[in-house]
This record gives structure tokens, sequence and C-alpha cells, in this order.
């Protein structure tokens, strides 16, 4: 299959417009830059002779009749988000249907999910789709400014269709950004992805003393910062002899009560996140972080409580799938392509529980995402088509 | 001088009713609350022979003719507060001034500041009358939710006379609760205070990396949590070689941002505050504070910056004042008495500019103060008195 990557390019450029800020984008989920890019996909899709078809969700699907394969990912973006999260696995999915029909390959249909960037909860249209999420529950979903799910969808009542049957697909393949800085920093064009890993999200909070920092000596202070360093310093201790490289931890918030200079902190809430591919290694770091929080709460004479844990668990990339990356990546980047997980989710991760999934990834300068600088060498973003084409053709 | 306890005690009920609230008051300056209550004191003051005198701050002084001791402390309250915090200063010295008065001793002037709890800044009263702050600087400053004290203070406009001229004054000693557990662990009855300690008082922030907390491998991060984590733990090591057991310090205060369990926070500012009472310690504490923070970032890769300094001076209590406390103190409490420097602020610290000062403390019941459950044994109010009284006789 021969792929034309001036046309898929200025695709890219053009749905780039909806939302534009700056050399990013603002397209939240059900926004109207977010609804006008979904509608001109959709003429798009028409255009390349796929079947546009909009979910009760705004999920839009680019289908051809009979089996075929699922490329896509989602064309909705952070807040503040760049121009190639989610857009590129779209578009690149829409160049390849459209490449196979006019080439007679093989059978591929097209997908952009709704709110991958979760205005309203995680992966919030794909997880409807799959049936994660229950739409009845998905639209108690409210936004940071107190809007329903259920509300924001009605903007898009008009093109609502029914539920794509997921039998139609043989498999989902999502090409998307890396997000981080390893393929960047390793001069690679090409990453091939292993596992989707999990995570494990929990609330931990030391409960001690407040108290008046000028008058409370030292000796008799039960300061809930202090746990919470003397937790953290431990934990990063412990950690070590159990993590691989590809391991992550995080202490992203914290919150000190009554948070003032002149008093001693009687109550500290962090977040304590750890991601893994390796479902015993997230159940044994769990066993560390439970247990290093009750013994620095014990030692120091603190209260411990742990919030609900959410928990998310790995997703192994189809190996058939894989391969057929794999192959096309050393043809198109011999030397200059690597397997990796990914460390942060994605609608595969929902896809999975319907059908064999994979994941292919291209470079994110410096490692930037989730942010207007994001960006991607133009001649990576079609190695990355040509990746995904070529796997395609051989599947 | 023989005082009269149940007198004493029931003034001070009777101060405790104005903004009462459960076992505690809500009593800041210039509330309703505040003005009613330093109306009644200065009713008590004229019964018992003193002169009021409101001055444009809203202080309130009972005067006797000619050169007198200053007694007495402040009869605002915090937000929250304990129902004995400066009241029992004032009240203390009331009963002292009338006593006096009573039996021919010793002349005795009463003062209740105002705003020694800072709804406005800092020991606000003291401040302007002693000449640390103008009273048109003073007037710009405002509370937490925007009233200018130059506002605030209109409603004590009626009363407001002349300056009281610190001249008159042979010296301030206050009478205060501990606001710390020491006398209460102890056993003891009286503290007799050496000096009010010195305090250091900063923001520091560490700047890192902000990142996805999916996607960024550990040994690539540089997150500002750990920073100020890290430097905790060397600063508190550091500090053993160089404190006594009365050298406080404290981190009450942290914001990281974005502050999102996902993301690697790119940013931490929080407060660095240490109280001792003598200058070259406090010194030296600054420079291990400056000098860690700048090897943690250094070896970290992150950026430091160091907010202003707020710096008090420690304040030596009057030898003279100070010996005639401890005489009365081994008098009424033998081998129930100790010297101890105050780790809190007190008005005696801005009338130290002015005349010889010293004070006294009484327990406070399991350290609690600035809280409705601040208590001290009645028995112990009346040791604090008689002590006042003896010293102020011996004088």
């Amino acid at each position: 299959m021969i792929v034309d990557a001036d046309r898929f390019l200025q695709d890219l450029d053009h749905l780039r417009s909806f939302g534009a800020q700056g050399t990013g984008v603002v397209r939240p989920a059900y926004s109207d830059a977010d609804i006008a890019a979904r509608h001109w996909l959709a003429t798009r899709m028409e255009d390349a002779g796929l079947t546009p078809a909009f979910d009760a969700m705004g999920n839009l699907f680019g289908l051809v009749d009979g089996p075929s394969l699922l490329l896509g990912s989602h064309s909705d973006s952070q807040p503040e988000g760049g121009w190639l999260d989610g857009a590129l696995g779209v578009v690149a999915a829409l160049e390849i249907a459209r490449a196979s029909r006019e080439q007679g390959g093989p059978a591929v249909s097209v997908v952009s999910f709704q709110d991958e960037e979760g205005r309203f909860g995680v992966t919030t249209g794909s997880a409807v789709w799959s049936g994660q999420l229950s739409l009845d529950v998905a639209d108690q979903l409210t936004d940071h400014s107190g809007v329903a799910l259920g509300d924001a969808r009605k903007a898009m009542a008009s093109v609502a269709g029914a539920h794509v049957d997921p039998s139609r697909f043989t498999g989902f393949i999502e090409m998307h950004i890396e997000q981080g800085p390893a393929l960047d920093q390793g001069g690679l064009q090409i990453g091939v992805v292993t596992d989707i890993v999990g995570i494990r999200d929990m609330k931990i909070t030391f409960g001690g003393q407040q108290n008046h920092a000028g008058t409370t000596p030292m000796a008799l202070r039960r300061d809930a910062f202090q746990a919470v360093s003397q937790f953290n310093a431990v934990l990063n201790d412990r950690f070590r002899n159990v993590v691989t490289p590809q391991t992550v931890w995080t202490i992203g918030h914290v919150t000190l009560h009554p948070n003032a200079s002149s008093i001693v902190p009687g109550r500290a809430t962090f977040s304590m996140q750890w991601r893994d591919a390796d479902v015993p290694r997230l159940t044994q770091m769990e066993k560390i972080v439970r247990d290093t929080a009750i013994e620095v709460a014990e030692a120091g004479g603190f209260t411990v409580e742990f919030g609900d844990m959410l928990g998310l668990e790995p997703v192994a990339m189809d190996a058939r799938l894989r391969g057929a990356l794999e192959l096309a990546a050393q043809r198109a980047a011999p030397n200059a392509w690597q397997t990796m997980p990914s460390g942060a989710l994605h609608d595969a991760t929902n896809v999975a529980r319907l059908m064999p999934v994979a994941m292919v990834f291209v470079p994110s300068i410096d490692g930037i995402s989730h942010d207007f600088a994001e960006d991607t060498e133009r001649k990576d973003l079609v190695a990355g088509l040509s990746v995904l084409a070529d796997a395609v053709s051989a599947l």
C-alpha cells in the first residue's frame, strides 16, 4: 500500500485549525471546536468512501462494509493541548483507510473516540463503547465546572446514531505520540508498544498534632509534613530493589493543614501513584507503600488513613498485531526503533476488552505533551504512518 | 500587697463573656465583641481609680498620675481563640493596679494592646505604640477579607485620644499563658521568661520540570517535591549539631504546582521558619538552610529561589524585673517554677524598645492555645497573679 504523506500532513494541519491556539489546540470533548472537527472528519471519511457513524457518546466511526481492522485514536484535546495528541492516530487511520480503498488493500475502518482526555472521566468515550462504563453512569459524570456529561453530549444529539457493533472489527491499532522522552533521547523514530502499564493510585493521610511553631519543642511534635517526607525517603529506598527502569512512582499532590508557616502541620494528605506493566510488581509495591506508611505512623505517633485505591490493570499488546508492527518498524527505521511499554493510558486499554489491540509510537520532541509546545518532526510522523500502513498490509 | 483572687477570677470570667463561643472566644481586633470588651475594661479601670485612655490604634491604657510600672497584655483574640490568651495578662494587671491603689502600694498602670493576634499584621497595636510601625503604614494593612486597618479602626474613632507618652512608665511586665507544653509536662506552675526568641522565616522555591507521571522515567525526572523532601531530610540532619533543645524549625506551608496525582511536580514553594534566642545561632542556621537548598538544587538540576527573609531579633528580659519575678516565683511555687525562653512573640517584644520588660508564664493544659480548648487550672492562674503582685511590690 502506498500512502500519500502530503495528503496525510495536510489533513493533520487542517485538523489543527479547529480550536487552534498558538502552536497548540483547545478542543476539549463536546466543545464547539471538538464538534466542528468531528463533522469535518466525518466529511473526509465520506470523501474517502467510508460511512461515517456517530454513536450516542459522539465517538465517530468511518466504516467499511463487512469485517475490517479498526485504526484510530481520539480528536478531543486537553484544555491546553498539543496538536498531535490523539489527532495523529485519527488522521493516520484516515489516510490508510483511504489509500487502502484506492488501491484495493485490506478493509480498514477508522475511529475517533470521544473524551479520551477525560473532561468527564478517564478515556470516557472508549470506556462506554467497550462496555467498561454504562452510558447512564457516564451521563452523571461532571467536569470541573459542574457540567454533566449527559448535558454536554446533547450538543451532538442531532447526529447521534446506534451503537457500533464491535464484532465487525478484527483488531485495533492505535498510533500515538510517545508523550515521554525515551524515543527522542534515544534518537529513535518508532516505538512498538509491548504493554500499557497498570496504575495504582491512592490518597494517604497522616494525622499528627497541629501546634504553635514557636512554643512546641521539636521532641514533642507530631508534624504531619515530617511524616510525609520520611515516608517518601524510606519508600524511595525500599523500592530500589523491586523496580525496573520502566517502573515509575509519584507523589504529585500534597495538602498540609492548616498550611501556615507558624503552625506545625497537623494533617497531611498526599497522592501516591505507581505504574508498572507487571501485576505482581504492582501488588508488591502496594504492600511496601502500606507497610512503610504504617511503620512511619507507628514510629512517630501519627494516624494513617488510606483512601480508595484506583487500580487499572496492565494490558499486553496482541502478539500478532505487535509482530506486524515490529517487522514494519524494522523495514522503515532499521536500528531506529525499539519495543517499549506505554506509561500513559490510551483508548486501546478499553478496546482490548473487545479485540486484539496494538500501538505504535512516534517521538515527542523533548518528551513534551499536554502542552501547546508538543511537537514531532514531520519525517517521524511520516515514518509512523509508513509503519502502520506496512503492518496493516501484512495482516 | 494582698490581691483578691476571687475578684480577679470574676473579672476574667466576665471578660470571657465578650465574644464567647463554647469554651473559647471570638474577639478579633475591632470586632464588636472586642470593642465592647475594651469599653467594659475602661469602666473597670475607672472603678479602680485609674484614668482610662484610648489611643488612635485602640490600645487601652488605665493610667495613674506620675511615673508608674506598666502591666498588661492584650484583650483581642484569634479568630477562634482561647479565653486566656492576652485576657489573663490584662485582668491580672487590673487586679494588681486596683489592689495597689487600695493598699497604697506602688504606682501601677494597665494596658490592653490592640491587634496583638495580628488580624492586620504582627502585634500591630504595640508595634505602632512603640514606634516600630507608623500609623500611616499600619492603616494600609489589610485583613484576609481585604478590610484595611485604617477603615477598621474608625469603629473606635469616637473614643480615640492622644498618644500615651511611654516615658511615664518605668518598665513593663506581661503575664501570659505559656502556649506550649513545657510547664504542664513538667508539673510546674510558673515560668519566668529569660528571652523572647528571634524568628527567621522565608519562602523557598525549587523549580524542576513538570512532566507526565506515566511517561517520564524516574532517572529523567526533576521532581520539585522530591527536592523539598530531600532538603528537609538533609537539613534535619545538619541542624542536629547546631541546635539546643529550645531551638525549633518548621516547614509549615508547602505548595506544589500543579499539585495533581498524575503530574510530576514542576515547582514547590515552602515556608522555612526557625526560632532561637541566640542571634549567632539564628545566623548559623540561615547559612545551613541556604547552603543545603543550593546543594540539593545543584545535585538534582533544580533552580532555587529564596524569598524575602522576615527577621525578628531575640529580646532579652531585663535582669532587675526578671530577678524580682524569680524571687517571687520561688516564694509562691518553690520547686515548681523554672526560667525558660518564650517561643511565641508577645507585645513585650515591641515594648522592649522603650523600657525594661519582663514576662511571667503560667501553664497551658496540654500545651493547647489558639483553640477554644485552651485552659489553665484556676490555682495556676492565681499563683501567677501572686507572683506578679509580689514582684511588683518588691520593685
